[in-house]
This record gives structure tokens, sequence and C-alpha cells, in this order.
């Protein structure tokens, strides 16, 4: 697999979303210092920013004012990041290492942690309806979208609670693409779509990446799971191998490593076909797609 | 203290609130069942839906429409019901109690319940940015307030976060009042002030019911700390004299119960005077505040 990604160019991106995100987070002296050292520490631990860049780059392709949407990227960031600080509670994934530190209840206690993450998603809503533009009507409909798309019904938390279910009870084909679909695909579609949507796409436009979005969010689950049986802890800067002591149900589980990284190539090359009327415009978006399964795999 | 609300006003009221929620909360058969199961159970614990109340009044004051303000109403309580449940946890405040029924954690386990209090969050979003009136900027101005004022900079986050820390290290009577603020009434001020916003209040009667708002968020603070102190845990319905025993900083902890009572007393004719412009109209205003600092008290 060919990924033509400038080796700098995600660095470049990310350090944009970084930026962003440092002018979004109160200070960590700010009153009470505790909460906000926490989320600071836990929005700053070295992740790649993937959700954000996927964010800026559909903006881009619709001409979306950067300003708006690096706003918009940095809610989006804010989310993951709370998701990462719950799941990795001990009453969820109980989990002691992301991204190669200490997770944030190993660091600041499990109340604040509980309350860290609360507060990302609560400051996630409050940016999104930061005065200035684009349109108040782009707004509501990405604060709309965005809430449906992390909430219960088909999104990121419906996906946490089928997840957690099918490790004591097991889950069959169609479960378990449900639970990659929306515990992780939900987010990264919804990254893309926002981006599609603040920068005033037309419909076709916003359903055409929204497929895009859906089928790397997809295959994103896919090679991270891969990634769990195949890496090693010093690669992944997390614990590993523990999908099989949780009994989770992972494609790879299921179908096997080979299988695995058959449907996460089709599911990229899919993708990339969603963005065929944009010709060469889009080439950082299939780009990334190639990115997003190449990692290690 | 006169408290001259008819018998059945609040059933009314409260009835009203409840059928909004329904309406807005997921059925409990909908996919993933537990999760919808366990956002239900604490939403409809028998809340007295005070916060959703103030909204509805504040609301009518300024001739606001009905339906827009039971949708605000309800996502006002599913962010205060999301706070319990959260609150309730072993890492926070570890009650087995609420509302006489086990808490969600006790009855769903830990790991439903953080999600649940994270959906409740998540969907009182939502519900804010359907579509319909009143006006986008409208909404978008609420969803900015209110996710400030349950946040970490004097919101109600913060007030959870310092309550945290002063249980290990003590307060001064200024710190209290911080905490009282911020943990309690922020989220009664926002709901009186979102009431007003939502009726296209001018700015001069926004300033105005937001003081009396913030007036009667303190006493509310300082009645239930009371209602600790005097209560008994079947009145309560919850575990009580716990605050002693976790040596949480309270304002009778601090000052005593009879300045304790003398303190919400004068907030709640305060807070009156505070609507003396309004005349008779704002009297269900007036009884409410009356109401809140006579529970058994």
């Amino acid at each position: 697999m060919t990924v033509t990604l400038e080796a700098n160019y995600l660095d470049i991106q990310r350090s944009l979303v970084d930026q962003a995100l440092d002018r979004f987070l109160p200070t960590t002296d700010a009153y009470p210092p505790s909460i906000h050292q926490a989320m600071r520490y836990s929005v700053t631990a070295g992740g790649k920013r993937l959700r954000g860049i996927l964010c800026l780059e559909t903006g881009r392709l619709f001409s979306g004012d950067e300003e708006c949407l690096l706003r918009l990227a940095s809610a989006l960031e804010m989310i993951h990041t709370y998701s990462l600080i719950h799941d990795d509670l001990p009453a969820l994934d109980n989990d002691d290492l992301r991204r190669g530190r200490p997770t944030c209840h190993r660091t600041f206690g499990e109340a604040t942690a509980i309350l860290a993450g609360d507060a990302l998603l609560t400051l996630a809503f409050e940016t999104l309806a930061a005065p200035g533009p684009p349109g108040d009507d782009l707004k509501l409909r990405v604060v709309r979208e965005l809430a449906r798309d992390i909430g219960t019904r088909h999104g990121m938390i419906a996906g946490q609670v089928v997840d957690l279910e099918a490790a004591k009870h097991g889950a069959d084909a169609a479960l378990v693409e449900f639970i990659d679909s929306a515990k992780t695909g939900a987010l990264i579609r919804a990254s893309v779509r926002s981006g599609a949507v603040y920068a005033g796409a037309p419909e076709d436009d916003i359903t055409r990446v929204t497929a895009y979005g859906g089928k790397i969010g997809l295959a994103f689950q896919i090679v991270d799971d891969l990634l769990d049986v195949l890496g090693s802890r010093e690669k992944m800067g997390k614990s590993v191998h523990k999908d099989g002591q949780q009994h989770k149900a992972t494609y790879p589980g299921l179908h096997g490593i080979e299988k695995s990284r058959a449907a996460a190539a089709r599911l990229v090359e899919e993708a990339c076909e969603a963005l065929a009327p944009y010709g060469s415009r889009a080439e950082r978006l299939r780009e990334m797609a190639h990115y997003l399964i190449a990692r290690n795999t």
C-alpha cells in the first residue's frame, strides 16, 4: 500500500489543531486548577488529532473558513478525549496506560477523571456554540448531529454499551460491525461530516463525504483491533492483547487477521471511491484513508 | 413563613415536565435497551422538577412559547439527573440511595451508570439544538451559557471539584459560598435565566431574573445541607448525616443551624425583591422561592 503523505504534513496539521486546543482549553492555573490540569493532561497526551485533521481537510475541500474549522476540530478532539478518559476507568476498560502515559484516573484519581471527562464533553458544546461564523443554523445543525453521533442510538455511547455487553455474552458478525461502526466509526464519520456542514457544503456533498467517513471509521476500528492482536505494548503506548483477555468481540477475533486486513483495505478503497467526483482536490482525504490503515499493520 | 402555593400547582407543573421528558427520552426498548433503561430509571426516580418548573415559570413571565419552554425544561432536568448519577458514584459521594431508591450504579452497575450520565448530558444538548422555535440565536445562546454554567469555571463541575477537595482540606466561609453557589446554585440560576432567554426577554429582565435565580440557588443548597443535618433517612429518601461523616464543607457546618436558616431566609427575601418590577405577575416565582426553603426546615 502506498502512503504518499509527506512526512511532515500530518505534523503541521496536528500542530494547528494543538494550537487551537490550547486556545479553547482553560489554563492549568485557572480555578479550580486540579480539573484543568486533568483536562489538559489527557488532551495533550500525544494524540494524532486524526479526527481534527479529517474535519479540517473535509472543510477545506468545500472552502470552509479555517478559523471556524479549527474551532470545530478542537471540539471534536475534546469529545474524543472525554470518551477515552471514561473508557479507561476501572469500571469500564480499566486501562492504566494511554498513549504511553498513565491514564487520567491513575494520575488524578477516579473522581477527577470522571469530572474531567464530563468537563471536556461540556466544553466541546460550549466551544461549538461560541459566537462568530459559520451561520447559527450550521452551528446548531452540528450540535444536533454530533450529539446524536456520540449518543445512545447508533452513536458512540451505544457502541460502548454493546461492546461491554458483548464481552460478557459474545457477539456475531453483525453485532461486531455495529460495535465498530458506533464506538469508533460514528465520531470519525461525524468529524468528516461536520467539517463539510461547517463549510456550507451542499447536501449531496455532505452525503458523499459522510459515506467516506463511515467507511474509514469502520476500517479504523478494525485496524485498531488488529494492532491489539499484533502490536507490542511499546509500539502502541497502551496495554495490548487486552481485548482477548477481556473476551472483547472484535473483527479480528471473529474473522481472523488476514480477513480483517482485507476488509479494512476494501473499506478504504470504497471510501476513496466515494470521493471520485472531487478528483485531485480530495487527494489529502484519500491519503488520510490509506494512512489510517497503514499504521503498523 | 407563608407558603401559598396551591397544593396541586406543583403536581400539575411537574406532570407537564414529566410528560415532556417522556417525549424526549428514548423508550426503554430502544436499542441498546440497558442504557435507555438506566437513563429513564434515574430521570423518573421521583424528582420534584424544580429546575424545570423554575424555567417554565420564568419563561411564562415573558410570554415564552410553552412548547419551547418544556423542551428546555426537559434538557435542564436531564442535566440535573446526569449530575446526580455521577455524583452518587463510588469514586465521588458513594451514595446507595437517591430519592428513596437504589442509585443508578447500585441498580445497573458502575459502567452503565457512568455512560448513562454521559448520555443524559449529550441528549440534553441534542434536545436544545432540536429544530423549531425559538430563534437559532437564542438556542445557541442557551447552549453556550448553560454549558458554561455547568462547566469548570464557576459552574457546576467547579463546585463538585472544590467540594471534593474541601472534604479533604477544609474550607472557610468564602469557599463554602463558592461551593454552594457553583455546585447547586449555577444550574438553578441557569434554569431561571435560560427560561427568560428562550422567551426572548430584554437584557435588563434577564439580568434581574438571573439575580433572583442566583439567590434561590444558593438558598437551596444551604437548605439542602440543613436537611442533611436535621433530616431523617426516611424523610429525605437518601442517606443523611453523610456530610458530617465525609467532613464536607457546608454552610450549617461552618455557621450553625440558626444562622443558616436566617441566611436562607434572607436570600429568599432578596430574591423576591429582585422581582419587584413584575408585581403580581411574578407571584409564582416568589412562591417557588419560599417553597424551596420551607421543605421541612
